[in-house]
């Protein structure tokens, strides 16, 4: 499981005066770069490999200025050119936010899916121990 | 339904050349807007009554910096407490982001769901129309 | 002068109640997509020219979600390879922010300042006028 | 000196491929969280003091998603009811982007800017060595 320490934002605030719900997904991406490289190794855009293809988040608690979070994203399902993320959001102990992530292995050249390699399935794996 | 006109922005990119996926929760909550006034008509924060609970997108085709995006937002269901809001994001004819958000009408101050008023829902239920 | 409206989204606003200044920048550049366009006429990336080199923004008077602002856009001023935006914000007739962005015209590839061409400078200076 | 290090973010980049110029002014924002603090000691929104009134930004060099980015930020000049930051982005040793920010101490309720106290100002003070 990949834990990503942020802290959060002034501008990540909303009016009612906590963290707005869009920097949810914005946080969940964010706790995704250690498997975007596992598609593009230097993360660079020249290769980038990785299609969403739907979220799903609960928003179970609030999230406040104050304190840092941990986002935590494992994988949560492997299949044959697309897998499932699963990924949660704690503050001071209480889980704010869980959600999953699906990303398709995608050719933006062919526009077509690909299959993922034995070399990727074997990293991907290797992060679905929660 | 609503439909609210978006012209996409440089910022709103990433590296891949297209509108980043995070962008689709910001573009849909702005979708909401006429919704959020039923609740709190002058848009002010002092009595904001709305807490957000689930959203779930598809991303079902690339959104470009090019053309306008046409955010489509109508009322799905109607609850004792909650309710449940449809979306769409077309560009160029294109069906580009489906989605569901899910509200509770919260009192912020006792930390409780309120029931929905007739008044509101009666507002609501103007906005189910497809 | 370019007139670009916009309607502030709630995630635009912060803890103290109004716009958050960092999307006072964000809005500008929103207002200089026409800008953009005498570049890269049909806004793609592929051979994208500008380079932002400054920025300086007064921010005057508060911004609010409630209603919709209006960016003013123009040139200030051109140079070999480079020139400068004068931008303003308005909400309900009143100045909320003044700025000005320069950019220079880039080569993104062989990494040099190039001159703008005779058609470029006859485009910006027909945004000119206030 | 405050040293923030931060990570960049797929949706901070745009479709030049760089991390997008209004992402610097955000960053900046982040690296004055200590500075923020010594006005609302908890970060609470509930008696913010303060009111930004320039910015003034160079971008110098491009920024990347591949490494972290430290935000330099410490304490320029200090007035009677204002005081300026001075701040700086780097990566991989290159000064990225430097800059000014200027806040007042704003009293949000009466609408006026008050004296810094002494022991603002001594805070204040603790932060000018760069």
């Amino acid at each position: 499981m990949i834990d990503t320490i942020i802290t959060p934002r002034v501008s990540e605030t909303d009016g009612v005066g906590h963290i707005n719900n869009v920097f949810v997904p914005i946080w969940f991406e964010a706790g995704r770069r250690k498997i975007f490289s596992i598609f593009s190794p230097d993360l660079s855009f020249k290769k980038w490999k990785l299609a969403l293809v739907n979220i799903n988040v609960d928003y179970t608690d609030q999230l406040f200025l104050k304190d840092d979070v941990h986002i935590k994203t494992w994988i949560e399902k492997i299949g044959k050119t697309s897998f499932q993320i699963g990924e949660r959001i704690e503050q001071t102990g209480r889980i704010c936010a869980k959600g999953t992530a699906t990303y398709v292995n995608y050719n933006f050249r062919n526009k077509q899916p690909e299959k993922l390699s034995d070399n990727v399935k074997k990293s991907l794996e290797a992060l679905t121990i929660k």
